[in-house]
Formats: structure tokens, sequence, C-alpha cells
């Protein structure tokens, strides 16, 4: 049996070092040149190509190579019997969380307006701070993480979801309540899945809804955002100015509007990037755990998108 | 008996205001028209003119305006007999904190390097993060606050300062082993009272000393900052870059050649603004204590300089 790895256009070179180092007994075979298909068991996968799996006709475990798993789950060809399991790595949410953090704090100390007044030998010290109440849209590890920081930081967070959170340590608001929940902040962060539920949440609708100047901050995906719309929400003052780590198209296309609109601040999806010294071992521990059939860890339950 | 604000070109409006809520009953003057100075009591000081203190006979007890106090030590014309007290404020700590946070977080995520990227329209992911390692000169109400945020939010950090400090939950280096505690960080954040000690304790000399690329914060006073070092340092290297928040000379005179370093981060004495209502009641609290002959709160060691 064997692991393939199926990554294209990245290269696995430190995974497969990693798994070497872990698991010296276990082969692992690199698309596209998987030699021996009826002997992979495990794939491990960053955006496959639709409907490939089915070449491997003894597959038992799918794993993502990260946090998100709507790159595997938008491949309907994938028998539901097959357990699918995800990254979860404290580094990736330490990473997560400090570039929230940083986003949200660039946005409460204005930041930008202390670098227009640098480049004009401006000296102003009139309102040097911005009261900012931050709403976290997705709270699975990564949101409740960034919660719990900017909390003890002396932040006032509110969350929101689509699941029921009964013993939620801070507010709390789901789908129904959107426009509540929106009321509340003046900081709108996405770390939610990108399931059916929240492609294009964040729209011209929602941005309508939002108090006048509220930040945005995507680092989930960039089907969440509808990009047009957050165009015209700058322009019109109900968005008053975006941090984006991800993008409907990878790397951004160079004639995006995004690039020239000095209310984006932009980076090339990096908020939180896999390590594979942390992550490997996880991959390598629920294979150990299906062989022994015993119980794997950080299952995604395909229902719920994650 | 009177409380009198002297703190020249800084406007007292905002904590008369206070001063009459919580203490309607005292009579406040303001520096120059004090009408009857021998009714002054108590003095609530911002950088006040040297010597002017012996106009008033029977002064009790010195409120400093903030929670640094080199600028009434600084008068040596105060009898040593009179109390000096200093402000320590929650919402102070909050932004000060808070402001250090956001500079060492732009340094670990090289906002710099993403922001000239985007002008350029670059997509470039390689080695999103840098490791950093935090010092912080000071460890104080202030300095002890950052390092416990940064803490938590999974940063190593490394105290210095010149008190013994035998408990302290950080790895912590005093005056004699600062090459020591120097070899350990690539960010330094200066957060020290301004004393004879630490007075031009940010020179070239303890740059050379620096790991290479560290980045320099300061938050405390301009004069710890020997200002032509710095220029000197960013030039060879021994120094990244720097956000600088306070000044030798404020306002920063135009022709200053910090403005226009592209390598230089500046504010306009920002970073902690004392808040009147969270002040003013301690101002008020002391001069209550000292009428009942309490013992005070926030007492000044004037040999230790705060």
């Amino acid at each position: 049996m064997s692991l393939a790895i199926i990554s294209p256009g990245k290269n696995p070179k430190i995974w497969i070092k990693e798994f070497k180092v872990l698991a010296p007994d276990l082969a692992v075979e690199t698309y596209p040149k998987i030699t021996e298909p009826e002997k992979v068991e495990y794939v491990f996968l960053w955006q496959h190509p639709e409907g490939i799996l089915s070449d491997y006709p003894n597959l038992k475990l799918i794993s993502s190579m990260g946090a998100g798993v709507d790159h595997i789950l938008k491949d309907k060809t994938i028998p539901s019997s097959i357990p699918i399991v995800r990254i979860v790595d404290e580094k990736l949410t330490f990473s997560m969380t400090n570039y929230v953090v940083m986003a949200v704090l660039n946005f409460h100390r204005q930041k930008l307006r202390y670098q227009v007044n640098q480049t004009r030998k401006i000296w102003d010290m009139s309102n040097p701070e911005l009261d900012v109440t931050v709403g976290v849209m997705g709270v699975g590890a990564l949101g409740k993480d960034v919660m719990d920081k900017l909390n003890y930081m002396g932040f006032p967070v509110v969350g929101f979801g689509f699941s029921d959170k009964p013993d939620f340590e801070y507010p709390y608001y789901k789908k129904d309540n959107l426009d509540e929940f929106l009321k509340e902040v003046n900081v709108l962060v996405c770390l939610l899945p990108l399931t059916p539920d929240t492609e294009n949440i964040l729209n011209g609708e929602l941005f309508e809804k939002c108090n006048p100047n509220t930040y945005l901050i995507n680092v989930a995906r960039g089907k969440h955002l509808v990009e047009d719309d957050l165009i015209i929400a700058l322009e019109e003052g109900h968005i008053s100015g975006a941090m984006l780590d991800v993008y409907r198209q990878e790397p951004l296309p160079k004639d995006h509007p995004f690039w020239e609109n000095w209310k984006i601040t932009m980076t090339p999806h990096i908020a939180s990037v896999t390590n594979p010294q942390a992550a490997a071992p996880q991959v390598i521990e629920n294979i150990k755990r299906i062989r022994e059939n015993r119980e794997l860890v950080n299952v995604v339950n395909r229902t719920r998108g994650y």
C-alpha cells in the first residue's frame, strides 16, 4: 500500500521528507507519476483534478493538505464512504490569529493615516485611536482563537456562525440574526469555511447593513467575497477599508482593480500557510489509526462542509 | 486651598471638567492665571517652567499628568519633602501595549514588504513570516503588560531593566548583561523611564551589538535615542527598521531626516495618551488621602526616577 500526494503546482518535496522521517516504511508516490494506482490506499490532496480519485480502487483515506476542504468537497465523484480528514495545526492558528490581530490593530491605530501624514510631514496628535468592536464570522478553532487573543488584548468581540453554540463565551449570532450581528461591530473578520451557505456571503446587501466605515478582513477564501460589490461599498463608505489575503482568482490578475485601490491592503494568500513539520505527523497518525481500525482525528463532516 | 494645573501648551479644559465632577468643592486654577498662589496646595503638572513651584509656599502634593515624571524630576528646585505621584492608567496600558504589538506584528508579517509588492503588482508567497524574539527594555507596569500579551500570542519575550527582579516570570537581564540580552532578541522595545541611567541608551555602541536586522520600537522618550546613531545603524544594517513615537524635539522639525527615511515608521507621540476620565479619579484620590493623612498611591521614588 502507498500514500499518493496530489498537489498540482505545489512542490511536494518538503512533505515527502517529513513523511520519510515519520514513517520510513510507507511508500510515497507523487501525482502525476503514480506507478501502481491499485496500491494507493491514502491520498494527500491540494486542489486535485476533479474525478481523478476513481483511479485508485483501494482508496481508504483522504487527507487535506490544509485546514480547508472545499477543494475536496467540490469533487462530487468522491464516494461518501471514504473518510476525509484535515489539518488542525497550532502553527497555522498562530499565524492566522497574528495576521488578523495585525489587521485589527492597524485599523484601530490608523496606520494608514499616520503613513500619509509622515509623507506630508504633518504632526497631528488628535484622536489617535478608533474604537473597535470586532465581529468574527466563523468561530471554529481559528475564529475562536482570534476572539480569545483580541479579548485578552482588551477588544470587545462578537461571533457569527451557522452552528448552534449554546455555551459560547462571547456574544454569538446565527444566520437569522446577521443584521443584529452587523449592528454590533465595525470590524468584520471572515474566517468561515467555504460552503454553499457561505459562498458570496460578503456581498453588497451585507455591506449596506454594516455600520458606516466598517473595516473588512478576509482571510478565509476568495469566493466568500463578491469582489465588485466591495469596490462599490468602498466608494459608498459602507466599508472604509479592507485587508485581503484571498481572492477569487489566485495569483490575482495584473489588471484586477484591487492592486491600485488605496483602501485595500493586500497580501498574496500568506495569512496562514500549513507547516509540514507540524502537519505531517497528523497525516501519519491518521494512516496508523485507519490501519489499526481506530477512530480518526479531525474528520470532516461532509454535510456541514468542514 | 486649591489645585493648580500647570501644562503650558496643553489645553486643561477636559481635566477641569473631570475634576469638577469628582470634587465639586475643590478650587481649580490654571497656570499662568493663578490668582492666589498661597492657597495652592496641589499641582498637576505637564512640562512646567522650571523653578515655578517656589511660587506656592503651601504646596503639599505634586501630581504628574502622565505615567512619566522625568519632566518633573529634572527641575532640581523642587523640595524633596513634597511627594510626587504619577498616573497609572489601565487605558494607558491598553493603548501602549496595542501600539507595541502592532509594531511587532507589522515587522513579523513584513507589512512593508507586502505594501511595496502591492504597488508593483508582485505576487510573492515565499517566506511570509520573520521569526521574532522580542526584547523589552523596561519591565514596569507597561513593559510587563507588553510581555504578557506577546507571550499569550505565542512570541518569545525577554526583559531588560535596572532593578532586581528575582521572581520575574520571563528571562530577564540587568545592566551588566546588556550584551547577552541583545544577543537573545531581534526586536527591541524601549519602555524605560527616562533617568540619567537610561538617557541616550539607544546609541551606536548598543546598535552594533544587536543581531543583524534587529527592529527598534521606541515608545518611551525621545531622549532615550541618539537619533544620528539610528540613521547610521539603519544604513549599516545593524538595525533593519524602526517604529518611533517619540523624538528629542517635538513636534519633530520639518527638516528632520526621520520624515523621509523609508525604514522609519513614525507616529506623533500618540502611542499612549493619558485619558482624563481614567486618570482624574487618581489625582482626586491622592488629594483626599493627603488631606486625611493616609498613604498615597503611585508615589514616585525620586532616587529610582519613577
